[in-house]
């Protein structure tokens, strides 16, 4: 638990989604298979709540994104999200888009590492959730529709025009932003969009392998790539420089880094404590 | 029509590139085949002009940009252009410099899509318009060449050493603006600098079938794509949310959001009004 | 020799690394084959004020970095640097830390272009190198690893979480900065790391290439190019142009503008002059 909370309760139980927690791997499952685990007003904000919480419990060392069934996600509902949305006064409207963009926010400033893993389709705000997550573990059957246009919206959503430049270049990202298109998980990996590309029968493992590594891992060193990764895409070249010289500095003084060489001098593994 | 048109005439006759306009698709073609394309002042200045002007004439819901006969363009021409650079006082390039790249502004800061058509050569200012158009749909004899440091200036020219790292990552735009050698179409959509690579004889027909789905398709969405992935390449990711936020919202209210959900719900494919 | 020295002596001779000047080409060469071309404090000291000085000196129209042996250069010395950090105060830690980042500051702010030739490993502060260079001529043997977190710190080091997204994107600087994998010269090319990939017994004629080609081009074009690359990462659009306009307005007025055209109408290959 984090020493710095106060009054302040933390959720017990989480109804939007299925969330799993085992030997500091947090699991989140999108649960409704039967609409390719379409997003709901109150998934979105569990959703956000917990990427909020997850820091400050200090039992999670790493966050899974699943969708179960065929499908990873398949955006906003269009009965529970689109159909309500036709009723609401602007300012609703921009509570609900804003609560969109804090999911994404939480994401990236979240010091957890984010594993997305991927089978069937991911559209919509499914396919920004893959995007705003760390690693992206991508099945063969997957497909990815930034489809926002097709709903007579902008492309740019949840932050979707900030981070897919940044992750496929702005001419992919235009093309999949403006025209909606659904594209293979092959297409997706030749631009960048992929971390771990694996057959379908190979999902879990994947996924599960690469949680359990990051688990075990130097959490504090990972935590701080993260952070300036996703703060550096918005500094210049000298102050991202001073950052990264502070966080070294400081890095130097942890447990982690004298346990490298503790462990290196005496030819074993590192043992790693995350701080 | 633009509501907010006052005093200020629009052009009635373009005279140094052919335009041609038919169901909400304008097309540029520059056509000064025997130089293969060669941009001159005046060119330079209508393309501005157009640019500027083509938002507020309410006609037009895609730009398309080709080059007569066997290049698309080779770009400034050495007499009409470098010949007289030579003798002008520092102002006047000035004003010529500045000129290239309110082209470029303008073209990343239209709400209308621009689709450039290339078969040959795009060479130097051609290869920047190229790169500036938010569609390259690129013929298998297509080659680009941002030539500039050969004929003795800087690669960064015309907003090239802005766009090119973010469409193609900052080891290939150096390695292309530094030496100013020529790619192929195979190299470039390697790059990531094509949106979609056709034999030269289904060029014609590839432009022309994006540009009559981007004229048919949901405009305003369009627009605001583009306009966002424009301006979030130059903001902080707290700042692309709430504008993505804002503009959803603003989006949740127009007639196409509607259309949609009418047309999905009656099981039949919207009609898109572009508002 | 730039007309702006005063008082400030030049460095005779550099004890950490090889340096080897010969027609305009400056090389330097790690020379710790036993320990892989391992950093000490004073290498980084000595390429920090190299790279401080060469722009100075008038002499040097190319930097190429090399590593003696069968590999490129494996980054901190685990006793000479890490060893010693462990017993450091923090604000001797953060005179360390900055110092690595100004190394790279100098590298991507000097005016002269930096080619790196990689052959096997380049690891840890090794591959920053590589990445802040300009051109990465890189053998079949090559590996790249940022392996930081395995020691214990952030992926987040000498500026990589700035410079690395901005090359491979964000989602394939995530792995290599989080993970700290080793990833082969093929890998490394379809991330967009590799300038030129060439046969390990090609690698010594390729950098040489490369470095005389660069030595007798335009080399104020060059460096115009190289510095606007540079700062319009840190640039909007807007501003980028105005900055492209006076650049090239400004080497309009240059003498190998007037030779290319010159040149050109002379049907005769360009006699660069660098200014």
């Amino acid at each position: 638990m984090s020493p710095f909370r106060a009054s302040a309760p933390l959720t017990e139980k989480w109804d939007h989604f299925d969330l799993h927690r085992a030997d500091g791997v947090a699991t989140v499952t999108l649960d409704r298979p039967d609409r390719l685990n379409a997003l709901t007003f109150e998934a979105y904000a569990d959703l956000r709540d917990l990427l909020l919480e997850l820091p400050q419990r200090g039992d999670t060392r790493v966050l899974v994104l699943r969708g179960r069934g065929r499908g990873f996600c398949s955006g906003g509902d269009v009965d529970a999200i689109i159909g309500r949305t036709l009723e609401m006064a602007p300012d609703e409207l921009l509570a609900f888009t804003r609560m969109t963009g804090e999911v994404v926010r939480a994401m990236r400033e979240c010091p957890v590492p984010v594993i997305a893993g991927i089978q069937g389709i991911a559209a919509g705000a499914g396919s920004v959730l893959a995007l705003a997550s760390d690693f992206r573990v991508v099945a063969r059957s997957a497909r990815f529709a930034f489809l926002f246009t097709r709903v007579g919206l902008s492309g740019a959503d949840m932050g979707a025009a900030y981070l897919l430049p940044r992750v496929v270049g702005l001419g992919h990202a235009t093309k999949l932003l403006m025209l909606g298109d659904t594209i293979g998980a092959e297409e997706a990996d030749r631009y960048g969009l992929v971390s771990e590309l694996v057959p379908d029968e190979g999902l879990d493992a994947a996924v599960a392998a690469l949680a359990v590594r990051l688990s075990e891992g130097p959490a504090f060193g990972y935590a701080q790539t993260k952070a300036l990764l996703t703060r550096e895409l918005d500094m210049g070249l000298s102050g991202a420089l001073e950052l990264e010289a502070m966080t070294q500095a400081l890095l130097m003084k942890s447990a982690d880094y004298a346990e490298f060489h503790a462990a290196f001098t005496g030819k074993r593994p590192p043992e790693w404590k995350g701080r």
